[in-house]
């Protein structure tokens, strides 16, 4: 077990004084970095590159080589789970993910295993030890996971979808068969969320990225109620230091307070939410990651400071804020312009902590526990 | 002017007493339905539909000669203002739609022109006319337009997008030319609703399909701004009856009090808003319409006929609702299952609104003015 140099992002996570707000993207390891294509150039597709814990920890490093990042993401894909199930993923050029098989009916959903994370899920174990080690406490590691909801419906819809017409129909003709698949998969994302808890994530963070296609209600009832389920199933401790869980459900703005009652750490936001306001829902019991529209970085670096600065004004003084993008950064974005972003986080935030020194583990360590 | 034989759509606009819940839906013209396939293939393609006052008078009332709809709406497209601004609309098959004429710079945006409803978009106009004149009091007709950021967004984008990636680079670039854009497009929307309601609309609806993309921030000074100016300048008594403005912002759920706050008697919501939260949100300020996911029709009758007994009882008793889908119905639904919606939504409101009776226009007209 090696001391944390930076451990600003787990401290604003637990609400703790930091001495600037830290920041990360999501897709910070990803196609808009020249590095990045050349790693999966090498590695001769996605899932090569992927699936080999030593290409998955040279990417998930590329962007902490190029930006004072306060944490590293696990390289991986969400739907590692649904392959491991037996689905078999695939990704056909220009069309996004694809499985051979496709769940249509409750047998289908009877036959599925769920997945043990080191014998099924090897090489993601692998990856997170391999990224904990390289990484030599530089900044925490988050590990992560779709959402059952989200995995069922590429389960159903057998890939993307526009509408979600076959899941969203299997959610209304048949929500029991719907329920034992949510609850296969709530087991399955619990197991593989603890298995890169014991290998090393230092906080993860739940991608609920078509949550928010779901009615109010439909919400509550076959997406939240299992992450709610996973969170309750989580190692919350590891290593002597809390483990904080991000809930993401993207167009989720108008459910923070049930998702805060999950007993989750932090909620993230995507940009159609206001920062300052969503504080004000949430209050003492979460933090709060995001939200700026990944699409003001095609705009010039003056335009991503002031945006910067708009956001961090909203949010205002005190801890409890991880800065991010609403999305994950797109694959046009320049570089430098990711980089500006980054440096604005810091430069503009630090008189909103004024008086807070950097930490180190030590501190965190005793805070956390 | 004729006699209103059935006045529930406008009455529960303006809040007033109705026997049942008023219904109608999105894009009830629509792909779903053979007979409108089959007056588009007659007319050769979309645009020659479109802009043939007979023919957008047929595919109009075909939805009635179904369904006990309690709302016609003028079948026309949102993009119908920038082409009359000389863009050149046209449409790919499988693409949707593009411009000949994309938005650029600046001087892209002096240039344009501000149509004149009966010069340069007369065909929209006999069309409100004529289908007016064919509906002969059967039901209210609805007028509408897109939104001036929506419209934007294709303007500059030069038809359909993800990411928006151009219109929101320039909005965050270079603001004041965005500023001028949409006020340009503010002005054509004001012109072109009030030449609707001249030529016989008896409700609008503002389209915003794209403000949901924008941040808070961004949606109040780039798209909600503009609504607001259009809602000043519309014509709100006509025929001796008030002219009800319906604002649709899809994925606003986060924004309703700042819309009901521009004076709009409704506001439209998507499926993500629980109906009785938004409902408590709004007060008696503005009625709402919604909000049914449109996919539940893919599902059984059984299904659909326990999701709108759902939504209705979230609403509760009283009048102010609108019943509709949250979005456009699609083209893979079958129509028995639309038939199916409409039914349970006259049988099952029926309790909430007890005591009332059936309402003529001479009533209406009185309540009205």
């Amino acid at each position: 077990m090696t001391l944390l140099k930076n451990d600003r992002f787990l401290r604003a996570l637990l609400k703790q004084p930091v001495d600037v707000t830290p920041v990360w993207m999501m897709r910070q390891a990803g196609r808009y970095l020249p590095e990045y294509r050349a790693s999966r150039a090498k590695a001769g597709n996605f899932m090569s590159l992927m699936q080999n814990p030593q290409f998955a920890c040279e990417v998930t490093l590329q962007p902490l080589e190029r930006y004072p990042l306060d944490a590293a993401i696990l390289f991986s894909d969400i739907l590692t789970i649904p392959d491991a199930m037996g689905q078999g993923l695939y990704f056909e050029t220009g069309e996004g993910p694809r499985f051979k098989k496709v769940i249509n009916t409750a047998a289908d959903i009877e036959a599925l295993p769920i997945p043990d994370p080191e014998q099924d899920l090897g090489y993601v174990m692998d990856a997170v030890r391999t990224i904990r080690g390289a990484l030599n406490g530089r900044v925490p590691l988050i590990g992560f996971s779709g959402s059952p909801w989200t995995l069922a419906t590429y389960m159903v819809e057998g890939g993307s979808s526009k509408d979600f017409r076959k899941s969203k129909a299997m959610l209304y003709d048949n929500p029991q068969a719907m329920h034992v698949l949510l609850d296969k998969l709530a087991q399955a994302v619990t197991g593989y969320l603890n298995g890169q808890i014991r290998a090393g994530a230092q906080a993860v963070q739940i991608f609920d990225t078509w949550g928010g296609s779901l009615s109010a209600a439909a919400y509550q009832e076959f997406s939240l109620a299992y992450m709610q389920q996973i969170v309750n199933g989580l190692i919350r401790q590891h290593e002597g230091r809390q483990v904080p869980v991000i809930l993401f459900t993207k167009n989720g703005g108008l459910w923070l307070e049930s998702m805060a009652a999950t007993g989750a750490e932090a909620l993230g936001l995507d940009w159609t939410c206001d920062l300052g306001q969503a504080r004000a829902r949430v209050g003492d019991k979460v933090a709060l990651q995001g939200n700026m529209d990944p699409t003001v970085l095609y705009a010039r670096p003056a335009a991503i400071r002031a945006e910067v600065a708009r956001i961090l004004a909203s949010y205002g003084s005190g801890s409890g804020h991880v800065f991010n993008l609403g999305h994950g950064i797109t694959p046009e974005v320049d570089p430098a312009h990711a980089g500006a972003f980054i440096e604005a986080v810091h430069e503009f935030s630090a008189p909103y902590h004024q008086g807070n020194v950097r930490h180190q583990e030590t501190e965190s360590h005793q805070a956390g526990v």
